[in-house]
């Protein structure tokens, strides 16, 4: 049995190119006692794979030059000499960009593919979703009646942040490209605005969006979003760093925002988060994350491309603003 | 009797220049029921009063064009028809650069010279003092045994900083200009250490200084040292915004921190703070700081320059470096 694989043959200076990824096919090892065999049905794609990407002290070791590239992933246990799993189980884990991998179940759970669609387990009940519930409940504590502002909101992350920010009560306003997405936000998740950064000037639709100003702000772009937000800004006003997209690829220094003395004059905080941190609490989340998709509160967008061969051109989608919603490959059937 | 003060003539672009200033003898006017006259003794030099020449929306206020400008003093009560006030009481309030200054007493309090020295309270026992005890143990929150940074050490604010943080059980290290400087820190003040900006360079000797990272920041200065430091911070780290002194004079827009996804990666806070916040709690915070400069825990060091004449030459050495502790304008004799 033959498995296709992507793995890291250079370190990118900017974005990602050609050079970066080597296509590989390796013969699927033999199991050993305690290892078991996953076919993984979706690889999940996020802007936090870039960082992983760069030879950087950071919340996670960097991939290896040679190694398959790291991902989230769905599967099934195809064959087993694990005692903990049995073949025909679904598990989640972090098993790359590759059509099959040997585990010693460790660093792997199961799910249940009748609770949702497997793919939902990448996103809304995965590490996208975990991220955005504990960033904006506990770091971004948003109250009744404060406004909400969220970035890259149609994205995996930001799309559930509203959605949250809208069940507890705030006023919600999306940052997102294009008129489609936009509109997307205000008719689907129930946003009550929808700011196009493409096309309008973001401070100037800001003031309009938030007449009260802003209470929160969730943000995945960074650059010139948040210095525009950073205007805005209410007393006392909790700014979650979650992401920087806009800055991910930079072959210059990251742009720093310009306006944080703004924190000064408000006495506002800006923090930041690792989703990592909350593990404890993971299921009280997915708990609360099923029950308002399974009351039609949350709505999920879910964007799959297919073929593992794609992946290059796939991952890239996150930067351009070409996914629409939680981004997975899919390289096998169910 | 005549009163000389200093006007606001014109908004700077950039660092205050002559233009800037105006320089007026006016009458004293006579009192009215309810009103006091002081005679100013200290007019308090603060990097704060660049702000408050800017027209633009801040925690207070812009000073307006013709009007006297805000500072803090302390001064003698030298005729009163108030009976609040009566004549030979010393009040400190935001009297302005002048010589003279009538008040309804509204926002004066009473002093005791007795207690301290005249100028202490524009310094360790007035705004720099209170800004820096609050910023500190409320906002940067440190524990004894981490290690508490502080920029613009051998300012106000930062020479004070570090020696609540050195009495609160912190290893301290002050960032200032000038080998001078430094060696006060440490000889006088019972830094841990110091670091010349002006002749190390910072990345480097904060690693040095700070084997174990740092836990807290309070930051007067931002620009490149406040990226240096963001290099070094630890899991939960508090950055307390005060002030950058090195960007209120820039024609450029300020720079902001590149460094600030070490946020992100350390899960850190950078929080902004106003001293008029902690009104209610000054009491609390003057009673602490007299009794540690009564036990000799604290030291304090008072830059006196003489003469009204030189405010606007005197303000600039802030701005340059060339203060060395709390900076002083004496306008008349005690």
């Amino acid at each position: 049995m033959k498995n296709k694989q992507w793995l890291l043959a250079k370190r990118p200076f900017g974005e990602p190119t050609s050079d970066t990824w080597q296509f590989a096919e390796a013969d699927v090892p033999e199991l050993k006692d305690g290892e078991l065999l996953v076919k993984i049905n979706y690889v999940s794609l996020d802007p936090a794979m870039r960082g992983w990407l760069n030879d950087a002290k950071s919340y996670i070791e960097p991939v290896q030059i040679g190694a398959v590239m790291r991902a989230g992933t769905v599967g099934k246990v195809v064959a087993s000499k694990n005692e903990k799993f049995a073949e025909g189980d679904y598990v989640c884990g972090h098993q790359g960009v590759q059509e099959y991998a040997v585990s010693d179940g460790k660093m792997l759970h199961k799910v249940d593919p009748k609770l949702a669609p497997l793919s939902y387990y990448l996103g809304v009940l995965g590490m996208p979703g975990m991220t955005g519930y504990f960033g904006l409940l506990k770091t971004g504590e948003p109250k009744a009646g404060e406004t909400v502002v969220v970035s890259g909101a149609a994205g995996a992350v930001g799309g559930l942040v509203g959605q949250i920010a809208r069940i507890k009560g705030c006023r919600v306003v999306g940052i997102a490209g294009g008129a489609e997405k936009c509109q997307f936000l205000i008719d689907e998740l129930g946003f009550d605005a929808a700011i196009d950064y493409k096309s309008q000037n973001v401070k100037k639709a800001l003031k309009e969006a938030c007449p009260k100003g802003v209470d929160v702000f969730f943000d995945n772009v960074g650059g010139d979003i948040l210095d525009d937000v950073l205007t805005q800004i209410n007393m006392k006003a909790r700014i979650v760093i979650c992401g920087a997209i806009s800055q991910y690829n930079n072959t210059t220094p990251v742009k720093g925002p310009s306006n944080y003395l703004s924190l000064l004059v408000n006495r506002a905080k800006m923090e930041g988060i690792v989703v990592f941190d909350n593990i404890a609490e993971y299921p009280t989340a997915m708990k609360d994350i099923a029950g308002w998709i399974h009351s039609g509160e949350m709505k999920v967008k879910d964007h799959v491309v297919e073929g593992i061969e794609t992946f290059p051109d796939t991952l890239m989608m996150l930067f351009k603003g070409e996914n629409f919603g939680k981004l997975v490959l899919k390289v096998g059937d169910e």
